[in-house]
């Protein structure tokens, strides 16, 4: 394993530098947060700030035709596929300084400590942040990195619009970030991404370093549920048909399937709901609400997805109302490479840091890339019960130090590795 | 018992033609309501239709500084207090043609139906409609006949304001509806109100008329609820306070309630729920909703106002969440006059309808004059459930003839009689 590590001091500074773009006052709570929508003023200031320290550190960037930007360090051998340390700046409106930043700034920060102590590697080194991992403004998420590894063609990408009508090629174009170079990322050795966990179990645990062992499944269901309107003061019981008792049984339901123990480590949230008309003495004649599930495991997921479908069906003809639903996600789950975890478990115990094996539950740029070549995760834990988008999100300077340490080993692993492209180039 | 009878073709119709004016077509069902919202172009056109009509069956029109609109048809002692008709032409915005068109189209037909038979009676008879009785537009439902009785000051009622700003007096104003009479009604002999029942009691009982014992208490509870924002896909179930899941358990005890028969005929509603962020991945950090709490009996509506409001606490302990509430309106029971509700049933006898005794379970305007004369109510049975607020209301040509002849009946028999004015006048 390798003798260097990280500057801590310098990852904080320029995570905190990061967060300073963008930022804002919450009115509830008094605390900064970071308002950096893709493609908006806040991701365009973050962007040229990081293009910025990129080029200072000696990376030779490159922006692509949605927006991705790589910055190059060249290897002793140039013509080996490169390792990638990467994630995204882009954020949700109401975010913290961390998610996706440590990834990006972790990436900066390995060049930066090669850079201090001289370090040649044979393979290029290429830090690099993906457009829109959120998915909030344009509502497709891990969209850069999608249309890098093929799932999503450009054209589709270019023809997203956001709310008041604005499309995606529109906007790059006016944030000066419409590259030239061709979306399609050639695989590169090895994918490497330090995330923070954005959930309360290393910390929980006392854990120092997350070994990601994939990312879980998820689905999404999108339910209308039609009854009939009715007066509030007037209506019987037995005349009524009411969706949002039909919406309350099924958010109930959801967590007694959790506590059933038979989906495993099921989550599982009702994020949307809302009634119309929405009066007080009237009995709604329509509720729309949402359902996300997830699951580490598939099996578990294709249960636990067939019996909430199988009860919204029970409780619509219980309630005598409509349910209709639509599945607006689904991904089975994502495994990262063995030797992307092996080599994350060597890095966190040459250095004595604990460990534990963990699934993300979100979804990652690293879950894309994973399409196209060795790829995974590091996580690290966050205080606040690992609270994520939110001003609260805060993951302190060693922790986000041990991960970046961990990260440069084995991205130097990956550096250093002769491989099949050593012959003969790709 | 008088041996006249309304003309019901004549007050068919007449309701037929209110109705038109402010209609629409609903998108979804084709049907066509009606949207009257107080104050607005179509309640204009509506009071000046009604005006031209009480004007051609002879009625000497007062306008109040409210804007209530009475018409006089003199009696043989000008002298002696009124009987007066009356209920409201304003309309919710998605309504039918019958709620409040009933009273005052029906009190009209009394006139007619007196003019027709060159019927001259003791008092006068006065048809009245109230400004605002739906409370849709400016937050405050019986607002004409609250200010007429005294109970909201006319300054108050001015200074009210609809969702764009726009207040009460300069509306009335627009309108041509900002009258100069004295708002404060000099109390009638008696108060009558024809209205459709707005629920499925009478229809499914086939009975043909309902003698109104009141109306029944009324409680309504605004909740914010404050949970914690957390990721959807990340966030255990022990660790999130999830203000959606609170809601949920609300809405479903009041239903446990109304089972357990502990409450009487209580009816118990959630009309407003609505999650914010309100994002399918995101574990809502505030829900709004609200409890509209109805009884006919005021101990069962204090037990059930208390059991619901200890319930919220016990769900905040249990769910981690702050529940706040506030009682945004409380009435008791209003019981209207036994002389009104004895002879609606003689009237109903002699004619040889059916009848029942029914509490109502809205609000009316009738139980604003309960305050200060003899007052009471007549319903009519409602075909599909009785349901109103809605295009499909409909009581047929021989419902509304029923609650009318009785309206005629009883109003005659107030209309007639003499009492403590008659000596020195009120």
């Amino acid at each position: 394993m390798s003798p260097l590590s990280v500057n801590r001091d310098r990852l904080f500074a320029s995570l905190e530098a990061l967060g300073a773009i963008g930022a804002y006052v919450d009115d509830r709570t008094g605390l900064r947060g970071v308002n950096r929508l893709a493609l908006g003023a806040g991701d365009a200031a973050g962007r040229r700030h990081v293009v910025e320290q990129m080029r200072a550190a000696g990376l030779t960037i490159t922006v692509d035709r949605i927006g991705n930007v790589y910055g190059r360090r060249e290897g002793t051998r140039p013509e080996l596929a490169p390792v990638m340390l990467g994630s995204h700046i882009d954020s949700v409106e109401t975010a913290g300084r961390f998610d996706g930043c440590l990834g990006v700034m972790g990436g900066l920060e390995v060049v930066r400590t090669l850079n201090d102590h001289g370090v040649r590697t044979l393979r290029p080194v290429v830090v690099a942040f993906f457009t829109d991992e959120e998915g909030s403004r344009f509502g497709t998420d891990m969209l850069g990195s999608a249309v890098a590894t093929g799932r999503i063609p450009l054209e589709a990408a270019y023809a997203l619009r956001d709310r008041e009508g604005r499309a995606v090629r529109d906007e790059l174009r006016a944030i000066g970030f419409l590259g030239e170079a061709d979306e399609r990322v050639a695989p590169p050795h090895a994918y490497l991404e330090c995330h923070i966990e954005q959930g309360p179990v290393l910390r929980a645990a006392g854990v120092r370093v997350g070994v990601v062992e994939g990312v879980q499944a998820i689905g999404w269901h999108a339910l209308t549920i039609v009854g009939k309107s009715a007066h509030a003061g007037t209506t019987p019981m037995g005349l009524r048909a009411d969706p949002g008792v039909a919406a309350a049984r099924i958010n109930l339901r959801l967590r007694e399937m959790l506590a059933s123990g038979r989906y495993g480590d099921m989550r599982a949230t009702m994020g949307v709901i809302s009634a119309r008309p929405g009066l007080v003495n009237v009995v709604p004649n329509e509720v729309r609400c949402t359902v996300d599930l997830r699951n580490p495991d598939d099996d578990a997921m294709r249960r636990a997805e067939a019996d909430a479908i199988a009860f919204y069906a029970a409780v619509a003809a219980e309630e005598r109302v409509q349910i209709s639903w639509e599945r607006t996600a689904r991904t089975d789950t994502v495994p990262f490479a063995p030797a992307v975890r092996e080599r994350v478990v060597a890095a966190a115990r040459a250095r004595g840091m604990s460990w534990q094996a963990i699934v993300s539950g979100a979804g990652h740029d690293a879950q894309e890339m994973a399409r196209i070549t060795t790829a995974g995760m590091i996580f690290v834990p966050g205080e606040h019960d690992g609270i994520s988008h939110n001003p609260r999100e805060l993951s302190t300077r060693d922790q986000c130090g041990d991960g970046v340490d961990v990260l440069l080993d084995v991205a130097l692993s990956f550096a250093d590795e002769r491989g099949a492209d050593e012959e003969g180039g790709r």
